[in-house]
């Protein structure tokens, strides 16, 4: 069975969702499967040329597709205010109005923290959580005025619970978005908003994985030896839950951040790492525990 | 759009799944929904008849969809292994293996703890725990031996975490429950076995919930003071998450418990439940607060 | 037994450590234990007046205790760095080092989120967590080249984990800061450096108490109504804790957020608010229940 | 300074504790403390020599310590209610009354879970959470009736929350244990009963340690290599903490569970394992990555 397509056609049609950071990666892979379903999408980022690029692109991939919803490409840088809201404009004049974010513009330094500058560190938690809660902000009022039951969807990580060492800022800026999915997910729930996020495990994007692990981080992030399910995600399973969560089958869940990492964060388990062990050290060790039982209490 | 019929058609074809306490309440929505996706599906009880007739209904009901699976109902005390691998053998021998395994069977005490029982609170622990991870254990077996890379999905609540009075022995045992989803997907990953959880808010069966909380308790149950999105969970809801959850196209979630409560849990922030603020209070409250600030710093 | 004073005398002796925000408040009555307990403390906010009263307030209060600390007050605003570094030198200047950093500067403002402007929710996210990740930055640094095993300790809140309505910039603030606190944790670790936070419920100081909750907000967050142990809580009490987690005597505690809130958090549970239903009620619904579990199966 | 010794001389004057499993171990090392304090402690376990030693060699020990308190041992199995409330009536009998419990009792296979038979996993689970629920649930009935404000201390562990392969009955117990420990806390703080855990890290005892960790468990549990802080605990350090969850300083502090395990936990962050990445490493990352960044944006 294919990974992605799982809902129905047409699951989407009518909806319009605005991806930021769509224009490359996870948001990429995000926004085709949303048109696939039928919803229009605007999708946004800082640099003009690769969102033209993707819109093209998914346009004429998605031409045979006949419920297919249309595209959008808007610059946007997503620390401004003005920016996000002329996004918001130009995607209720051509599409009519908006019903869906999802907040998917990233940035991080994998470096450890005290070699970072405070500006280095500014500019992780601007894009990442400022750049969440202004875009969430102007989307919110809108709905809110125009009565509109909105969803948003956060692209959050698994460290925004557990915290990591070594992606400090961008730690703390996702760990500042989780608590404020759950926050307006409580507040809003009374105009009909949801508010959800996701925390993938590792989905890399062919090529950008490379660049952001150059050795020896390579080797240390191995899926194989810290994943349960000895593998990495594909892109369509994630493309599976995000439009999901962004439809309304999904109509009764909110202030939720589901993982969907292979299981990666539950290597958290204090034995978990025994995995290692092979068939023939488990017999061995049982005999030694045996023993030792049997010399003291349990 | 119907709440229900996310998946596309046939999504769950060629799946057997074993559902406990399929039979009643949401045990049943979640049955007819795998079985109308195209799985077989045996449910077990304690009670022979309620399960005889759920899959005679269930049989006539979907008679009519084409790729629908069959329906087995084997009686079942989930706190007696035997029982249990008497459901197994004959689920194997009718449909010839197992893919999925459904935890759901569960008892509840509403009281005052210091009102029960060592036999009452062990009554509910060993219905709901020990006949989980009995259950578990037994399917875990057949799976690594057989190299099936099956899926476990267990129905637990949202005080599984939070914990919640006047309920402790199922909040225990469903805490238990908890931890062994999360602990076996860890161990049992490599072997490509997933284990996940549901929690769920309300979502009430006609008939049943009336007599699971008669006054006063139904008044201080009433959704629309509690619940963020002031309503009720509808079963269709419930099932499509349970289906998208015991398909591949949920691959790579594992370890995993997902609420699905409306926002309910989210009524635990200090402030939320400043909800019920009107919009005139909050006019006088600003003009308040800042005069406060104004006068001292925050 | 008075809820202040745990630790032995001198626990602290030898100690310096800097509090963010200690001219008023839980800040100031925990820099007046700091100091009982033999701790050097500097003082610093962005009123010098206040925190000038309040050093030459303790200096009195504290001149008949025989180990007591000096106190010194250093304005700073803590989104400045510069500012921040100068309260370090200062500090280093005047006790010859700094051993822990108490980040308990704050900010908010409760009101629904969507009458916020881009700039007020910016407010309070930069004196939080912009604040609060600059002071930890600037003193991390300096004790990892001078190899001092410091300690950081954070005033987080309970919605920095169960997220909050009405309050969403400082959540969102206080989520980023506590995910930087287990971040940290984990990273700084093997530089003997440990960072831990106290999630405290409600601790009203006289005056400010008021000014912040305005009828009708002050009925609403009446405590015998919302906090299973009936009360709010004592100064004394936070401030054992806080000493505890500054001093050696914790030494393995790191990362961690410890709730200190009479239980409040815990009503989250589903079913707690039945704490209302009387003894009458329970006698009444426990005979209706078994009714129902005589007629239907549990 | 001394690990140990952090509250001050007579802070439990007058406090009577019941620690089940209090005779070896870090039990032993806990009731060591409450007896210097001056708390009078009854130790119960299944084997009564094991607790006549102890109490024998912890009387002599403190026989010059001018407030300590005195030790009673009482035989008990925890999965039977009888020998609880033999306990309770002895310890009421000698010492008037009881003021706290210490669920200390454990048991623990460290084993792949599909090598363990049914029985095997109810053994476990029956000593951990079964004996837990017991011992509160008999003590809690004591404390309503005679409207005793006690407090209970559950030693946890940290994978009874993350979860954890190969000792996934101890996982289950543990993490049912946990939400115990949470649910009547919500519940019986109108009582004034308090209820709290402390999920503690590696702290081992001299011989028991190595009888549970036979190679290659012990140099896959190898502290320096797992722990940020880089070292196992100190039963001083624990000791400290259960003795200050056990005194009325901490009065406020209800339904938590509080970690001391040098981070151990921590290592959960997605790139917390870095920390073997050398300096050097980190400066060719850091050129590595910033070429990344040129060539594409993050």
């Amino acid at each position: 069975m294919n990974a992605t397509g799982m809902l129905r056609d047409g699951a989407l049609q009518g909806k319009t969702i605005i991806v930021t950071g769509g224009g490359t990666g996870l948001g990429k892979s995000i926004t085709r499967y949303l048109l696939t379903l039928g919803a229009n999408v605007t999708i946004c980022s800082r640099r003009q040329s690769v969102i033209d690029e993707t819109a093209a692109e998914l346009t004429t991939e998605l031409s045979s597709v006949e419920e297919a919803g249309r595209i959008l490409a808007v610059p946007c840088d997503v620390r401004n205010p003005q920016e996000i809201e002329t996004v918001l404009a130009q995607t209720i004049e051509t599409f009519g109005r908006v019903d869906g974010l999802l907040n998917n513009s990233a940035g991080n330094f994998i470096s450890p923290t005290e070699r970072l500058s405070y500006k280095a560190f500014d500019t992780i938690v601007d894009i990442v959580l400022r750049g969440t809660y202004y875009f969430t902000l102007a989307v919110g009022k809108y709905w809110i005025e125009n009565k509109i039951p909105g969803t948003v969807l956060n692209i959050s990580t698994t460290y925004a619970t557990t915290g990591s060492g070594y992606v400090v800022p961008s730690a703390v800026a996702k760990g500042g978005a989780l608590i404020m999915t759950k926050s307006l997910a409580a507040e809003w729930g009374k105009y009909g908003i949801r508010v959800n996020a996701i925390a993938p495990g590792p989905f890399p994007t062919k090529g950008a994985w490379d660049r952001l692990f150059p050795e020896p981080l390579a080797s240390l992030m191995d899926p194989t030896s810290r994943i349960p399910l000895n593998r990495v995600g594909d892109h369509g399973e994630l493309a599976n839950l995000a439009a999901y969560l962004l439809s309304d089958y999904s109509g009764y869940i909110t202030g939720e951040s589901i993982t969907i990492d292979g299981g990666e964060v539950l290597m958290a388990g204090e034995f978990s790492h025994l995995r290692d062990v092979t068939d023939e050290q488990w017999d061995e060790v049982a005999r030694s525990i045996k023993q030792a039982n049997r010399a003291s209490k349990g």
